[in-house]
């Protein structure tokens, strides 16, 4: 049960953005700027870094939900997702993803923890500056949301396939759209079955 | 020296969010409306709390600037916001304000650390849910600021005076004025001593 009264129904993030509309909307202006908008990152390969921090800091429904995000960006490849979070070094993904993936996990640590090699191994293999940004601060928004959607204890619920629905919504639409336009664009999907 | 080519004579985050208008505008609004618009929680308690997330983080900018934003808040009481930061348990701060700082210290380690006996204990101080959840949000959301201020290893002089008047600009006008105003007023300030 969360820790506060939360609008009921909606999960994960969802409910603590409906309970606080002005908060709301820089944060979903901020997650469609970093894993949406156009980018020499590929949607892919930044749901893939912001799925493998919600995985270094256990959060259920940002994992699950990004996961499903970046699996609808790569074609329904969830193997491909799953390998990341569990063994990114020896997942099926370029060289430049896993220098980046290593920032990205010395960031969930601590800002402090990104060493000059490692970002030098990054631009060896391709990562331009704002990559390498961009990089930094997905992962850095991720211990925010991460923390946010556990630490109002939202209802995380276990339905693979809300988290698919999901997936392919956000993949398609950004994060721009309010809680209640995606439970409906959710609902719709699933009556269409 | 900072990680990437970030412009030059822009401390802390200021220089990251130069270098990254797009991102900078939902981050510097975030900022906004959690620390200076209007809320039952006073701006002196909501820096407080980033002030003392910032320190548990060990980020020099974040602790540094707003907790000159705290001071400028409280009519100059700089000795408060370190007892704050060394031990809020025992600093001049109203019970209810240490309960939420003992959630914020959880969130600051993790979201699932919040126990429904920390969320209740701030309840019965007279913390609201709108309190809670806000409390929970700063402390993410400066998890997400000190971890990009120091994952790009960003410029943080040693100069207590560019803090004091920086404290003085954000207490005054919040968060959603440019780096380059905000240089230009830093500097003004200094020129009119």
């Amino acid at each position: 049960m969360p820790h506060i009264q939360l609008p009921e129904g909606l999960p994960g993030i969802s409910g603590g953005l409906a309970f606080r509309p002005e908060m709301a909307k820089p944060m979903r202006e901020l997650a469609h700027v970093l894993l949406y908008n156009p980018n020499t990152l590929s949607s892919a390969d930044r749901e893939l870094i912001a799925t493998y921090v919600s995985s270094q800091n256990d959060c259920y429904f940002c994992q699950t939900s990004h996961g499903a995000a970046a699996a609808s960006h790569l074609g329904g490849d969830e193997a491909l997702v799953t390998a990341v979070t569990r063994d990114f070094l020896h997942a099926g993904i370029s060289d430049k993803l896993k220098a980046l993936l290593v920032i990205a996990g010395k960031v969930q640590q601590g800002g402090k923890n990104v060493t000059t090699a490692d970002v030098e191994g990054a631009r060896k293999l391709g990562a331009t500056d704002v990559e390498i940004h961009d990089t930094v601060l997905i992962a850095a928004a991720f211990c925010m949301f991460n923390r946010y959607v556990d630490g109002l204890a939202t209802w995380q619920p276990r339905d693979a396939e809300m988290y698919a629905d999901m997936g392919k919504h956000l993949a398609q639409h950004g994060y721009m759209i309010s809680s209640a336009e995606m439970s409906a664009e959710i609902l719709r999907r699933s009556a269409e079955k």
